[in-house]
């Protein structure tokens, strides 16, 4: 278990637009209450998150390499990106971390270009399909984590 | 919200060697006591659970058929069959429940013929490498998701 | 043609819920009520048959090989085992009796997936989309296959 | 149920030939005979039909334009045209009558590109295999689908 | 027919190197002078533009978002971005306005790879091959489309 | 700019449907309405423009080579003939005009089949989408085009 | 060797352009040339020829049916439906003479798609490349070959 | 070297039948005959065999699972298993015991689909096309695998 | 027209056995006598032949290394080489004299990985399926080029 | 059964090296010793066997010619010829011998392509991953064919 | 030979890790190092070189735009972008320079994904496998080349 | 860094040809004079180095296993070879030496064939498209290599 439990959570692309773009395939809620969301879990597992919602490739790639030191784990959707961003799974497997992705739509039972994520082979694990709660389920799985490497 | 909450849990084929089996890949649990952690957390949640292990692809089709009355969710690990049994997913859409598919491993860092599930598309969503704790998410998802039915 | 005019009929994985089950893709009819127009229809043909309907393909299997000596023709809906259940196709090859391969909705027009037959190449041949009646129509086919062969 | 019903039999490129060509595949009964047997199958069931055979992807197109209003269904062999005329399949599909393709022969006991119809998907159903009363099984079906739709 | 005719023009990477770049393929007009051509066909159709050209690919997500109440169609040409950038797919699917997708060359007569967008899917029609003068189609395209929507 | 600007534009299969086919993906103006409107922005445009429509591919070859010498260029659409006709393509090519390809649905956002074209490699560009405005703006493009071969 | 040595060459879509098409790939003589050189070629060898051009597969195909009494031999260059028209090699296969299959440019060192012939198969043999002289070369393939079937 | 010589001798799906089915392609011996050769080779190389035929993907997995003590090897020949089930594979895999693939015929001469095993990659060897006598070689390969371990 | 006429013809891996080979597919005819059929019909032709088999790859590319001044053209058959033979193409390409490919049998009629020769596209022409005579048609085809080049 | 039992065997490119390379995958023995194994082994079955190892696709073919006459039988290990030397594979097929594959590693559970062998589709059967022991197995695998043959 | 020798330098994404991020894949050089081994070595060579890290596609379309008047040529790293960035290869398509792209690692020996790099077509030259040493050699390539321009 | 620094340079098929054929793609200078030029830079850098060209995959795979004692490093430019040849892949792998690829044409710019090297996976790394100072490029990244081993 590390000392202090700390995670960055990343949002890629198009998050921004949570609760008002395609609504029945991505759900209701704004990100800004998924995010409220993110901390209260947080703060009841005792988890220190930063949140980072960007469109840009190279803002999320930046934003990993800064707080490879911070941070104990790594929740991240990486929107369209997961289809294509080489980078941005060099950026993760670089800083040897735990990361866990998330889906808020279950990308396998989408268009057949959804159904690969060139992200998760460097991942702990992949949550897909729960909408907003996947960010929740996936604190508590680095929670339980962090626990079994005591 | 479901009058009550019900849920079937399917573990698939070699299932059952859980803890005895390629222990770097699958973790150290034997599946009685992965059971019993289901059983708790699903008794904190208000959840009924009738959990089965079955190598038969028939048994589990089986399963599902029967309780299709009864449950109000489903959670299954098809093990191998993920990625061939075409029956599995047909009985799965069929009872028209919603699915949880979960695997104790991350399938889509592993060989290149475990990263496509069959079963995935008719799933509400899925979770992948979390270990035995990956049940116990999916039990807070389903749960997640009956609320917002109300 | 044959000495006695008698056929075994196969329902493979997920039949049995046939009439409960995804009504607008396989009609609402259940299964026990094509069964008593296939025993009608063939007792106006002057075929004896026999029904089975299984969720395991070892039970199909064990049956095609009791039956190899007394049936003159099999007809056989393999549900989701068409599609990869390469066991299946050799106990049929291997009786040698003339098979028909029914679907009860139109497998070309689905999923690409479900596209392709794995039984198809061994049977004398399909009948796809015709809902219960194709069951019928395989019971007129096997009759004049079998009285051109006289 | 239809007003009255009316069936356009359309026979596409080579099925002239039927009865002198390739006879261990296709059988020995000329198309005239074949023919007859459509029409007192016809007759029988009280179905009107007129019966088109053509070489050609634009007769069968036009034929198909044609007959849109006078006729309730189409049976259609398109024969070689089956695997690859887009054109002959849009026009099918314009017309918005039941079809059901039937192949003399079982294409998908055949050479690999024989395989895959295009026709297919726009199609009611499918028969493949039972020879020349492969027409007359797809009178029955369509006089069974039009019963249905009362 | 929306209120006001406002559109969003959008030139994707390397576009600004128009008139330099490649000539033979690309043509000898700079972008500054297909702007001011944009510019007076827009102002002769009565339609409101904004013109943004950028190699960012997060610019232009984020362009879409922040336009996305003001615009009431959107002309883009993705350029290179146009083979492989899911995240910019979904920014144009996520704001639900027609969009208009412009190539200066003929994008399906030159290498494989650029034979695929994925934008295209996105997007209510797609213009290819006819230099600078394409953008002048799209706001053609786009005034006969609002008007058609009256 | 050739001396007098004159225009074949040819309808492929189904065309002479438009209107009454589909009418959700291919509009609801029928194939006169259209014509007329060619003919009108053709005087506009001062081109003088021959129209035929044909199911038969070989009546369109015929088409093309008879107007080898007196057209100026080609506006086609070749309906389904788009995705196979290599030898409606050879025919282009031979010719040596400049050809527009018009698709009055968007090809792109259709069956993956629908995605290519064999046709657009021979083509100066293509316009998909924008119903039978697209022949329109193949006008303009092919006027744009002669003015700027002065 | 048959009694009367009898030959149908066949021309398919576009031939009718040679010599003035594409010189540099396809060469400069006219058809009427070249079918003068293969009559006179076909007397020195006391072979009577009949030839036919046609754009049109279905007049193709009827010209084969027409003359499988006649012919103890096709000569055939099938252009662009070498590529895709399943119905001309049926045809071709129905009638069971010896077919040669003539192409005047070497399909092999060109685009991808015409480096397989659908048609090959069912030919004796191929003759790629040679120009019109590759018709000659046919018609001393088939004399050699009757004359080895003495 | 294991203590004890032990093998699990596994036949898959339809292998009951040998000796009555296609006994050109897998020769005329029954089973019964060849389970007797098995046991007699194995008594004079002083190993205890254990044999099982099932066509039940289930049992088989079950018994490789029984045995996983007893056994200090193992020869399987999964039948048309071989081409499909993950399941069958991952129980071999997890026993982690020597295992010998065997297959009656050569499985790499005859259809497409028969040439790749998944089975494969998790045994030590493979023996495919010796007839029944490919038992008593994997026999010999297991003592030879065994003494070289001492 | 070259000064001298003058040709290397090459016979690659295991045509030393025409004539002893699956002479249903190759013949009867052993090398030899072909050999002496070339030489006769290259002497009518006024060529000076050389010829050489190998089953050697590095022999044949030394052989067309050390003719490429003396040759004015080539014909090679590369029998198995056809078909991999990357280096044996260079060496073709290398030397940049007019090559003829010849094949005994009709390679695009048997297996699917005959169909394609790497040797192809670097040659003026493909000749396939003419047993030995083959060659002699090539003879004459180089003969009809060097005339053409005059 | 033949008059005498004689057996080449034939070790493919690289095999001279056993013992020496990668030992972890190959084994410890060298070539000398699993030779002098084999003539043992062949001594005892009353076989005469003569043994070729060559790094050269053209010795081993000229080799399988020499000795077609002389062998009753054929053993090969091709190395890395294996998964492309047609031309090895022709030569095999050319001599219509029973021919026995062997590999020293089992090649089904190494990278993608030593997955396929070109060769295993001529031979009797396969043998692959028991080390130089296979050989000994390959010896008496032909031995029980020819005494089959009988 | 350039008037004056200019070299712009780019490293991609995730470069500025080297020497942190795995450094048994990368080596243990940081950056910073490999970039003072990159000037001295450009100073010997008489080359000025300019230096660019970038997580940022468009911040490299940007430079490379922006140097395209100063630099004589240009080496980039193109990191993961390599795989995808179709608007990366434009931008260095667009400049015609001279491109020698280099890769710290041997990208051909890694994961199937990364074999492919999008960027080398349109490159002089590519240098992968020779950590920062890589660099210089591209130098010396450079220099090398400019050298032959004279 | 070993004791002595010696070096194996091969070419393979048709280098010999270098300056001779194609220059415009593989550059003017002979053969001879770049080996010159390796020999000059091997001295100034203390390397003692042996040269072969060949034609045959044979002798490559013999020099490189009759040196693997003698040399420190190879250097190898498998010409086309460089796309099949699994056999030299394995005689590299087997030796167990630093190996550097070397092309002189840019492989990856050609054709698709070209692009993937069945050899690079074995190597350290690989140099392509510097023409024959691709091969001083080679012996400087040896010489960096041995020094970092230190």
């Amino acid at each position: 278990m590390p000392e202090t439990k700390t995670c960055l959570v990343l949002h890629g692309p198009n998050l921004n637009l949570l609760g008002f773009r395609e609504t029945d395939v991505y759900g209701k809620r704004p990100l800004v209450d998924i995010d409220a969301d993110i901390q209260k879990c947080a703060k009841d597992l005792g988890i220190e998150v930063r949140i980072l919602q960007s469109n840009s490739e190279a803002q999320l790639i930046d934003a990993i390499h800064e707080h490879r030191i911070w941070a104990s784990g790594i929740i991240i959707n990486p929107g369209g990106l997961s289809h294509y961003s080489i980078s941005l799974r060099d950026a993760l497997a670089a800083v040897r971390l735990p990361v866990v992705e998330v889906h808020v739509s279950n990308i396998y039972s989408r268009e057949e270009f959804r159904r690969e994520s060139v992200i998760s082979p460097v991942c702990v694990g992949v949550i897909s399909g729960f909408g907003g709660f996947g960010y929740e389920m996936a604190l508590h799985a680095l929670n339980d984590l962090w626990e079994r490497l005591i």
